[in-house]
């Protein structure tokens, strides 16, 4: 006998501002949300929160009829992946935190872990762009920059799960200080953060763009996406400043380009969410200065997944987790 | 019946400057030595005389009692690897050379090819420090860099054959032109020719060192293993070089432990032959400056392989190859 019930995996979006879940069928289709700001300031609320809204989501699912087969959990922070724990996060106050198996044993679900730019990777290779390409990087464009490997057709996690930092590669030793203590990392230099403080240092002499009006208008509210948005609509130290940022993140594309030899480089985040202004750009830098018979077998693509990307991509290391081998 | 018949795979180190060939026991022994100066300004010749030289070399072994098994060859340039295509070399006037299948069709042998720096890595898993070690990073520090990964006991190939260009890593963009067309990458401020360079900078203005005398009475001779030397004699201004080369090699091995999280980092080629000089003053950059929860979980070592790594690292292409199915 047939059932009418859908089958999901429960993605929760783990970060210091907020937790997101939603229930991802396996094409992807997203039936279930729930947010909730973070206790960021409190590691065992964080916990007991998110055992909370795991369990009502998965009553809420069972009521909709949907039947969770796992749970994925993208997570900012460092991980051991194969030991499922979750060793720190930039600002949530705790420390290895065993979050595999807490929430397992608390669920009786299988459980997957892996770090926010590996999830949207993932999701990228599960739903997104990627779909079909086993050997691609991923980087995530925001605040800062993440990124994800996969080699193979599964997630590249190294020797104990922390590889593809792809935003803490120094590509200019004379950059601006980072959080990791080095200089000129690639997200001090290419990132939305970037992007907005080499505008904001471009108006100090441009006061007729705008730009300048809106920063006048509301400083805060100037981040990287309206960067890129007054560049696309023709703002001249906006395109400027665009033009400084993708010639960092072009230069730390080339690196990867000439590490991996990957079939594509996708583009996620924030930023790239903006239009294809950063993408002709960045492609231009690379052809510029790539080594050909490198550079000619890699595509500089944005990603497709849109603002869910974080949600589908923790749903996918459930989906692609399961039945399979913890694989290194 | 037992037979007291040895065996060995032929290896060989193809390079612009030299064919040299050996008989290679698997547990690295080496039997029998061959080499020859290429001809690199005609590829035809280059070809004819490898045919040669590995011809003569079979027909030695087997007088010697020697049955090969295979034959693997590590070449300078880049290579398609699944498709035993050598796509161009530095200093060789060829170019899209299928050198797997001239060489099993001239023989009858199984052939594996792939670049010297993969070669050399793979010595270094087959016979080297990284024994048993399944996920590392490999630099041949040298007149350029070249590099190696392992991961899952597997080089790593990229999507085809032509990852791990770890010299072509920029580190600075305001640093030397590079041969790539690039400024700063790693191989233009931390190989042997950084080094001599850095040190004929600073004898400009210090006349009275060890180094200079050595410049003055033959500066043809003091290349990047001599300013090593001196600097670990206590020559000041060779130290200084040294200390500037070794900064940028730390940076750029933070950058590969932050994207492979490897356990071992292995150095290796003609600077890393003169010492602990280098290891000591790198490690103590990567201290400094990397990520401690990555950092620690990756530990930097010297080849122990030392001038036969060029031969032990094909023969190993061979032995490794030896009934495993071509893996990407």
């Amino acid at each position: 006998m047939k059932t009418d019930r859908i089958e999901c995996v429960l993605g929760v979006d783990l970060g210091g501002t907020k937790i997101a879940l939603a229930a991802v069928e396996k094409n992807g289709k997203i039936h279930l949300r729930k947010e909730s700001p973070s206790p960021a300031e409190d590691g065992e609320m964080m916990i007991q929160l998110l055992l909370d809204l795991i369990g009502s989501s998965l009553k809420a699912c069972d009521k909709k009829g949907i039947d969770v087969k796992a749970v994925g959990i993208g997570a900012a922070g460092y991980i051991l992946y194969e030991k499922g724990l979750l060793v720190e996060s930039p600002n949530i106050a705790w420390s290895m935190v065993p979050l595999v198996s807490i929430v397992s044993e608390n669920t009786g679900l299988s459980t997957f872990l892996d770090n926010d730019a590996n999830a949207a990777a993932c999701g990228e290779h599960y739903a997104g762009i990627a779909r079909g390409v086993d050997d691609f990087v991923f980087l995530t464009l925001g605040t800062g920059i993440g990124g994800g490997v996969f080699i193979d057709g599964n997630i590249y996690h190294g020797h104990r799960g922390m590889a593809a930092e792809i935003g803490h590669m120094v590509v200019d030793p004379e950059g601006p200080e980072c959080g990791c203590n080095r200089h000129g990392c690639l997200e001090t230099l290419a990132s939305g953060t970037a992007l907005e403080r080499e505008a904001a240092r471009l108006l100090a002499d441009n006061t007729g763009s705008v730009l300048f009006e809106m920063y006048s208008r509301d400083p805060e509210g100037v981040n990287g996406q309206v960067v890129a948005r007054a560049a696309e609509s023709g703002d001249v130290v906006a395109q400027r400043a665009f033009a400084t940022v993708a010639y960092y993140l072009g230069l730390g594309i080339v690196n990867l380009i000439n590490l991996f030899d990957p079939e594509l480089v996708v583009l996620g985040g924030g930023v790239s969410h903006s239009g294809h202004l950063l993408l002709d750009e960045v492609r231009e830098v690379v052809a510029g200065c790539g080594i050909p018979v490198l550079i000619e077998g890699a595509q500089i693509v944005l990603s497709t997944l849109g603002s869910d990307a974080g949600l589908i991509g923790a749903a996918a290391l459930g989906w692609e987790g399961i039945g399979k081998p913890l694989k290194n």
